[in-house]
């Protein structure tokens, strides 16, 4: 079982196919950044044309057995996630209606402040607001996970804190290997770890120590390090894949529509679009690889079917759906 | 010309016939408090019926020529105002286009953490966001007034500082005479002052102190110590009157679409509905009674004049369209 924490393609039946050739069981597919609720419900209406297009390729997923059933079938399971909240927009009823239409993730926050928490580029770290932790309470009912990729350190310590669920930070690293403003601190990796949480390291070039040149037996020295901080159970891929998209969307996810200027975030004027993939993880494809990298810094062969999935699934088999 | 810098009435030909016996010229009313965009016109639209069916009543006013055009027509001036950014979504672009349908001041935060600023009910205050500037910015340029009637304090200085033009509390008291979350310090109001910016005094209960039993020589004598903290050219009335509204609507007011529980804001489980307005000032036909009040507290004719509406005027006057 092989499953990527997080991936933002410009979607197609190439990628589709690459997933398949790579062995990419189940995917988190980010389905909106700064997309409202209506846009939200557009851009699933545009799965729901793959998934009609595709049927042989790729299948919706909303629970661990449904990405098990995927697999038996030779299809790559698809889960649908939101990198900020504002497809719930200022409205707490929305998302368990959110939830029904099969989303399973939810970013509290994305770089800015948001209703509900802060985010990782702002000044100040409040935590939690009013409405974050009423809406805490319901995602944590009906099983959307609360994921905090992109939140700032206080913020994502009171999720954790708040949250009667397991959390994810589903593609991040720590900061300790490279001190990214989105890559995070040993304390926020322990208390979610502590708490069953899991973390998706990232191979987004801005994420790792010595961008696109990042080499895989570095990246994987990294993981085997964080092994030994958060245990190799709480620990997977969320590679941040943002395959085939055109620059304007790296805008898009920086900019949205909270200012008229252009703000470059992990960027530079000079280096406004996406950075290049690291030569060890161009695509999907490259998912094999991961697998002899960390053989190669010496993980068991238990370890690194736990990293490479069987870790997801069993976060998503007690994450998603109603609290038992 | 006597001016009420903020009331949210259930509106009715009884309440415009009241404004016009009452002698008021114009008045700020709240067309959203928790409405987004879509919904921000659909009140619109139900002002525009107003405005078709009581045309000897009530116009429209987006600039101080037209108020002064709506007194001398006999009718009662109406300027559009938000007391949430709700209706720009988090959309910047917005900005500008509710300064074209006719709004002239919107909050930055209700109560609780919004994209902009912190409200007074929040535990802690990072001040402005990264959005919020970006958005006083915007404010400033198209002439859309900000105003922080229910921010809290730290945002509400910076909004001050941050602000190239001066800004409004449209409707609040200062916490020294009653120390309520929503009345303001003397830090505030003297910041307030110094750039030109303007306090309208409310007359809702909870901002009062005694409450629905404060008399008009209490509330007078508070006006009059503040007005020798601001100076009595940057003091008018913002009375908060929510003439005729049935508790429902303070439950929106204060519970929005943020959380599944009541909230009771101001109130309490006790009495959670609109408190009974105090003897005084039940409702638009009461504003005369203000002017006898003030004299006999000792202000002159022209400061009388000033406080009930020519101070709004002029603060109008440079405050709504581009700056020059």
């Amino acid at each position: 079982m092989q499953i990527d924490g997080l991936q933002y393609a410009n979607w197609s039946e190439t990628v589709f196919r690459q997933m398949r050739e790579g062995g990419v069981d189940a995917v988190h597919v980010t389905i909106a950044y700064h997309e409202m609720f209506r846009e939200t419900v557009s851009n699933i209406e545009t799965w729901n044309r793959h998934f009609e297009a595709y049927p042989d390729l790729i299948t919706r997923a909303g629970t661990a057995e449904e990405i098990r059933a995927a697999k038996a079938a030779n299809r790559t399971a698809i889960i649908f996630g939101a990198q900020t909240p504002a497809p719930m927009e200022d409205d707490i009823g929305l998302v368990e209606i959110l939830h029904t239409l099969g989303l399973r993730f939810m970013q509290l926050s994305y770089n800015n402040q948001s209703l509900l928490a802060t985010g990782c580029y702002e000044a100040e770290d409040p935590g939690l607001t009013r409405m974050g932790r009423e809406v805490v309470a319901e995602m944590n009912r009906v099983g959307l996970v609360v994921d905090m990729s992109h939140s700032a350190e206080r913020s994502t310590l009171e999720a954790i804190e708040h949250s009667t669920r397991a959390i994810a930070i589903t593609h991040a690293n720590p900061a300790g290997w490279h001190p990214a403003l989105r890559n995070k601190s040993d304390t926020v990796l322990r208390a979610l770890a502590e708490t069953g949480g899991m973390l998706g390291f990232s191979l987004y070039p801005h994420h790792l120590r010595g961008g696109s040149d990042c080499t895989l037996e570095d990246f994987c020295r990294m993981i085997a390090d964080t092994a030994e901080l958060m245990g190799a159970e709480h620990i997977g891929i969320g590679s941040d894949l943002c395959q085939d998209q055109p620059d304007s969307v790296v805008e898009w996810m920086r900019v949205g529509r909270w200012t008229k200027r252009i703000d470059y975030g992990e960027g530079s004027a000079a280096a406004p679009g996406f950075p290049r993939q690291p030569e060890f993880f161009r695509d999907n494809r490259d998912f094999p690889g991961l697998a002899e990298g960390l053989r190669g810094v010496g993980f068991s062969e238990a370890d690194v079917r736990g990293i490479l999935g069987e870790n997801w699934l069993r976060f998503f088999a007690t994450g998603f759906g109603p609290a038992p």
